[in-house]
């Protein structure tokens, strides 16, 4: 009598960073099979039993396309690999079809060790749809979070409610380049989503401390206005030379260090998780389904309650159902 | 024995721009209660038929905040004027309460001659959600398309599927000033929408010829790649001095006349209120109802067809809901 699968040890795989079985894990996540989608759901509640997700540090790069956040991901990796550290990388190209180039994981991959197994590199083309980032990479980072120790999450940054890497990440790091204007702008309006930290990349040009100044007196600004009362972070780096990415290392590390001594660290991702949930809901129930449930308000207060008690997500999303037959 | 009402002479007051009535109009639109959805869609019934909506050219104006879009909406608002056509504006405005600052209709208004009767100024705050175009300003741009001959919404312009300003109207306008670099990396990448017009404001300064020069290059760079295959104009513009402005005006009335003599007039706005139906749609009754009524392409397919035997909009969105008892 051949003995039933232990889900166990493919768990175990995954939390030892394997390739094989972290790939299977995402495309269960990527699927719309419901068989991939009962995997993901018994996955991630092992996953939460065994307290797997807490090891990790989620860091979302993001910025205008240009900058080169690629490059900066790829020299991160170089700096956190030789410190030890595994990482999982996710890159989010919400890049139409029709502009053509490589994957954003592809360029991150190009300058790396591939046969180093410390790095994982996984690329998402959301084919024009940002909103693809509401719909699976909350999900995937949180895999990659029980396999790995960091998980840089690599998207374009424009901030729409729905789409705010920040409540995906737990450090949001921000990089533009010198002389960028439009950015800030976009910032300053409130539009944009307030990172972390910020990252003046290619600072090897000449415009560099301008750019670094102007920034740090928009956050000035900002904090005097009430829309951020954390202190902001400015780092000047060149991902081509390598300079500056040991104070970025350091400086992601403070921030954790912070959130954590804090207790932010836990409301933080409670929150950002509701906050998806909230739109994973929206998504898929409508309005209609919202006002069966009592309002956005009222599934809001639902969805913070299943979690707190330590449900799944993706659990918590299925029991909501307003449409299901009671 | 009291006379019923008669729904004409309101519509005819809307038709001739008279304030009082457009804002009624635009009230109800924004209105949440049953009874003014009920007036809305009535009014719209009736206006279509009387085919009221043909006469207007309406146009959006798009960009990164900072770049003087609500002075040069003035600008092009004195212009029109002195041609002696009547203008509806309609500033739709995303910034969160918290950056605070004024309502973009009213920095137009506040340059603007308060008692000419053939200006019309709106403003809407969304509240930080970007979405709220995809909500309301549709329905408002047809509005006051019954009333005035040219429509100018005005609103920063971020690329997503959901709120993509060119859906909305017959000409799209993208507003940048000298040593914009961001917003073109975005248009680059193919995650903002592409305009039909290009603006380079503040051209009284020095760099707005090498500006210019750099945008016409991505342009052919675009079209060349096939992002885009139509000729695209890029006009040099100072809001302040008026420099440019008639010729903006130019361009804007070659851009309808392309259209109208191509046939792409009302091509453009079947399709563009397709796309808007559908994303109101998916809002509305969510992944679930659109799964019921037999996903995304046959629900396009049901509204395209219902809006082709002349159906108004948000009829045909009542008419298709999944959830209805049969």
């Amino acid at each position: 009598m051949p003995s039933a699968p232990n889900p166990t040890a493919p768990d175990a795989a995954l939390r030892r960073g394997e390739r094989a079985e972290v790939s299977r894990a995402l495309n269960d996540v990527e699927s719309t099979l419901p068989d991939a989608a009962t995997r993901t759901r018994e996955r991630l509640a092992r996953l939460r039993a065994a307290n797997a997700f807490a090891r990790a540090h989620t860091v979302g790069i993001t910025g205008p396309p240009g900058v080169g956040k690629s490059t900066l991901a790829a020299a991160l990796v170089r700096a956190l690999r030789a410190a030890g550290r595994t990482v999982g990388v996710l890159a989010v190209d919400p890049s139409s079809v029709r502009s053509g180039g490589a994957l954003l994981g592809d360029r991150v991959r190009m300058t790396l060790d591939p046969a180093d197994p410390g790095v994982f590199v996984r690329s998402l083309a959301t084919g024009g749809e940002l909103g693809g980032l509401a719909r699976s990479v909350p999900v995937e980072v949180l895999v990659l979070s029980a396999a790995f120790d960091v998980v840089l999450v690599e998207t374009v940054g424009i901030g729409q409610s729905e789409t705010e890497a920040r409540h995906v990440v737990d450090t949001l790091l921000f990089v533009v380049q010198p002389g960028s204007g439009d950015s800030v702008q976009f910032l300053k309006a409130g539009i944009m989503e307030v990172p972390d930290l910020f990252v003046v990349n290619k600072a090897d040009q000449a415009e560099a401390e301008a750019t670094a100044r102007d920034l740090r007196a928009s956050l000035a600004a900002l904090r005097a206005a009430g829309v951020a009362t954390e202190e902001f972070s400015v780092v000047s780096t060149s991902a081509t030379t390598g300079a500056g990415i040991v104070a970025l290392v350091e400086a992601l590390d403070a921030h954790r260090a912070r959130l954590l001594a804090s207790g932010q660290l836990e409301a933080r991702r409670l929150e950002g998780t509701t906050a998806w949930a909230l739109t994973a809901f929206a998504r898929r129930y409508g309005e209609v389904g919202m006002a069966r449930r009592g309002g956005r308000e009222a599934v809001r207060r639902a969805i913070h309650a299943e979690l707190e008690v330590g449900r799944d997500v993706l659990a918590a999303l299925d029991e909501l159902d307003p449409f299901a037959a009671k």
